[in-house]
């Protein structure tokens, strides 16, 4: 490849982390550019012609510029299927299939929970922000459902969509990381259930990951 | 096809009618099969071994048994690329890149304050359940900042992939559908965005939407 394809957006963010765990198990060069969301430079003008939500990541390389990090990493998979960890979105209709349904029960059931809990428990302290026990409840009791599914799920088979790492668990990645690592009380909706706990120690093991978790650690360039 | 694929769930649910949608832009033949929720046949443990979160539609054929309606609708272009609309999930990398980014904008953006504007406008007065008019503000607030977003997309382009109806746009019908014509107050949301409301013209007005649509309003057989 030419030139390094560009993320735009804080290693931090759960949908940019999403887009740099799925470039590193591509082995796909990147540039990551920050955009200080502090300074609102998600909402300048300039920002907002490749990404017209003002939200991150936007992404760019030689053909395309994309935002919304679900169809970035498919993107990425289809240009890319000789690269890297070619097994990341299947190679066959049937297995890609299972992989786009648990790729959109991650985005459909998963992420609304999630993402409420780790506002809640992760950025609201940390923005000093006061904490909402109702909606912290709310959202406990609906991942713990949703995880029920995984748990019998992941029973069955050692992966979300078969026996192969795939998108589809790496989606989960970016809000599972905050979920187990900075609270105590969400890690326990993950180690009370022992599947998900297994299926969670080996996708966050994997070597991407471990990179993605070394860039949110890193101090500001 | 030796036999027509399966569809459960009713045509009035909003992500059911999206597959019902898309098999029809697709020519292909299917049965639908209620699910009747108000007596909970969703909760029932016979659907939750096809659909294990217990929501509607679940879909079967010869090869699969697939929930997720967006995940669906793709496997359905995948297998069947040369029946129907041969453009519905685009027929090069970059414009199906496209045709993905979109449908998340739809899931991830356009579908939360919809479904909940459908949800307090439509259902709730329909089983007598009290209105929020907080929670209908907040949610008419959001989608009306998502709609300008599309207006100024769909001021450069017919359709919000290119210049082709896809997956895209369909994915947008079944919300759409109720907030213009079950709610005079959610039908200004997209009348007074010029743009919005060509597209929304175009879109509403094919064949296979009118056939889901005489669908959602035929008495239950």
């Amino acid at each position: 490849m030419a030139t390094p394809v560009k993320v735009y957006g804080p290693a931090a963010s759960t949908a940019v982390s999403r887009v740099l765990a799925c470039l590193l198990e591509k082995e796909v060069q990147f540039q990551l550019i920050n955009v200080n969301m502090s300074k609102r430079e998600h909402k300048s003008p300039e920002y907002l012609k490749i990404q017209p939500f003002g939200q991150v990541p936007a992404f760019q390389d030689d053909s395309i510029s994309l935002f919304e990090s679900r169809a970035i990493c498919r993107y990425l998979c289809e240009k890319h299927g000789n690269r890297g960890n070619k097994n990341l979105y299947g190679t066959n209709p049937l297995v890609k299939a299972s992989i786009d349904q648990w790729i959109e029960a991650e985005a459909q059931s998963f992420n609304q929970p999630s993402s409420a809990l780790v506002f809640q428990l992760v950025f609201a302290p940390k923005f000093k922000i006061k904490q909402d026990e109702g909606v912290i409840k709310q959202n406990e009791e609906k991942l713990s459902k949703v995880l029920d599914v995984y748990e019998k799920r992941l029973e069955e088979s050692r992966f979300l969509a078969g026996e192969e790492f795939t998108l589809a668990d790496l989606s989960h990645l970016p809000n599972a990381q905050y979920l187990v690592h900075a609270t105590d009380r969400a890690r326990g909706l993950f180690t009370e259930k022992k599947n998900v706990w297994r299926w969670w120690g080996e996708i966050s093991g994997r070597e991407s990951w471990k990179k993605v978790v070394d860039m949110q650690n890193a101090p500001p360039a």
